[in-house]
């Protein structure tokens, strides 16, 4: 389930440096970063979820806010600092609204870069969410 | 020897996005990640350098400059797009500077944290690469 997480950050009257070392202040390793910048007034990001990839978004500069649902639930958060990253875990839809002006977005992600690892239709993510709860927990990714 | 690198990006009216996967877009895994901003006016990062740790710097907003001194020549960058990186090798003195109001630097690293790897003292750095010379290419790192 997606959660906050604090990062390591040193900040002092000179600035501030937050560091991130993969498997120990993230729960995966760094496979692959992306960068989201530049969005247009209105413009959304994101709209699908991963099958296997881990995630967590950092707001760099700026703020966005992330909805998240998981087939049950559904949660929004705001992100304004680069001392707090939101992990998004695999089967939970994510999309990325409200960009403040000028914001630019961290992603970590603990998989390579994979096609077959995105779901970006909305009905297929709610047809295996539900394929997984009738499986049981032993049978989900 | 330092160079820029140009990273893969997809840019189109709804805003941009750059991607990297270590070891495929930049030349080494990556180990460790860290986040520099909110820098006061008047005040500089970096002045060390690593004996082992490669480094990419990017600018994700805002803008720096990079003052590179190898013991032998020195160059300055100026970074101020999320769609370049700098690359900085070992044994490379370097110096973040001129930071525009708003900079936030994300700096991908090879190696975790190890106090060990930094030279954090001139001096002893222009000793480092005197010695390395004298042993030739075949001692250095």
């Amino acid at each position: 389930m997606s959660r906050l997480i604090e990062l390591p950050t040193r900040a002092d009257a000179r600035g501030a440096l937050t560091f991130i070392e993969g498997g120990r202040h993230i729960p995966f390793p760094l496979a692959r970063i992306f960068l989201i910048y530049g969005v247009a007034p209105g413009y959304d990001r994101g709209h699908h979820a991963h099958r296997r990839c881990r995630q967590v978004v950092i707001a760099m500069s700026g703020a966005v806010t992330v909805a998240i649902e998981d087939g049950s639930t559904s949660s929004r958060v705001r992100l304004d600092s680069p001392m707090t990253g939101l992990l998004i875990e695999p089967m939970e839809w994510h999309t990325l609204e409200d960009f403040a002006p000028g914001t630019a977005c961290l992603v970590l992600a603990s998989q390579r870069y994979d096609e077959a690892d995105y779901i970006r239709d909305h009905d297929a993510f709610r047809r295996e969410v539900a394929r997984d709860a009738r499986a049981g927990p032993q049978a989900q990714r």
